[in-house]
């Protein structure tokens, strides 16, 4: 089916830049020929509305024709961009729970979308973000998550409560923690990271009982800790591959 | 020494928002409260002049006291922002190169800036660039690359000729590769990464002496380019921590 965009669906649309509307609709903006592409071909079902201005999209739902000014209005991308769907928030099963990241006040979109990328290209079973990280469904997150937010479950809870109910290990990364490449590690674990600038907090500190770091060879005073997650996830999966 | 900034002085500074003004005079252009104070700690020398609205600020060197607006005016930074330095051009002297990054046509200023701050977290001694790699002095690079642009010295040259002509042994990242965690790494090396999208090209692809991955255990297509590069420097520093 194919529509014109009326004055009060722009405006719901561009409603879901903010949280709070997000959260009450429980829905989000997918932006970009790229991704949409991607939502079109493997989770068409969560799709709500396309808008577009690319006379040529081929969707089997509902479709709404505009130009590439209303596009630009509604979406969030500066890049000239022809394409654009409100999509359900996804709702991945969280099955058995081996390899958990779980991160504690994250903010930068863009390092969370990374961190939720890479943690699907290393199979990690499940997201636990405390509650004063980033929301999964801003518009930056969703653009550098690449779909993976569609194929790893991510919840967002009161962290220490979840670390102190948990059987496994828990491990996190630490300024003063041991070398990670002289320690044997586990399968099954919980990988605790901080934010960007203030590490991991205080209260969360207290639950760690493996504290592990990534050697400095050169100058840089820290590392991203998009990258930081990457190293340690890889450390992880490489310890299982050289047994 | 204190003055008010000019309207020419304006829109010079603004013209340094492309790379062939940048080149034409040899400044760039550094952002924000924290990289400006990290230069005047360690690299003022590097400093031409600051333009701030912060009258509290300490350097002894050229201030030009502004407002806010002129400070978003001349700056590209979205965010509240009162400090801005025009800087030289890092002539980082180039030593012993044990450990070389290649990059073939990284396009994103972020990954770039990311990718600098991390070779310089794992002490790598020369980063080489293709000429079509994005440029070192971008603004978004700048920032994200957190003062490593005066740590690493970095060049930008015709690759395959720099690549011919090396000692070196030369890996690659491509997704045919053998597993990187099974194999046994030299201290001696240069890695090549490739673009975002096209990955490494075709004439660079054939100089490749040992094609190399990082083996995927999930769902995602890819990793982000400077997470891969951030897991393959890891393991080339980890091979020689485990010797």
């Amino acid at each position: 089916m194919v529509e014109t965009l009326s004055k009060n669906k722009i405006k719901w649309i561009k409603s879901l830049h903010l949280k709070k509307h997000r959260d009450a609709e429980g829905v989000f903006i997918v932006e970009g020929d790229k991704m949409v592409s991607e939502l079109i071909e493997h989770w068409s079902h969560y799709i709500e509305f396309i808008c577009t201005s690319d006379q040529s999209i081929q969707f089997n739902g509902m479709v709404y024709q505009t130009d590439d000014k209303t596009i630009k209005e509604i979406g969030s991308l500066t890049t000239p961009n022809k394409i654009l769907a409100v999509v359900k928030k996804p709702n991945v099963p969280v099955g058995e729970t081996k390899l958990v990241l779980a991160l504690d006040g994250i903010q930068d979109p863009g390092n969370f979308g990374t961190i939720v990328r890479t943690s699907d290209w290393f199979g990690v079973d499940l997201i636990v973000c405390s509650k004063g990280t980033v929301d999964m469904l801003n518009p930056k997150v969703v653009q550098s998550s690449m779909g993976s937010l569609f194929r790893v479950p991510i919840i967002y809870t009161d962290l220490p409560s979840f670390l102190s109910n948990s059987n496994l290990p828990i491990y996190g990364a630490l300024l003063e923690g041991e070398n990670v490449y002289s320690k044997s590690l586990p399968e099954n674990a919980i990988i605790v990271m901080g934010n960007e600038g203030a590490g991991i907090s205080a209260g969360i500190q207290k639950l760690i009982q493996h504290k592990i770091h990534i050697p400095r060879f050169g100058g840089a005073e820290s590392l991203n800790v998009a990258i930081a997650t990457g190293i340690l996830l890889s450390e992880f999966r490489s310890s299982i591959k050289k047994l």
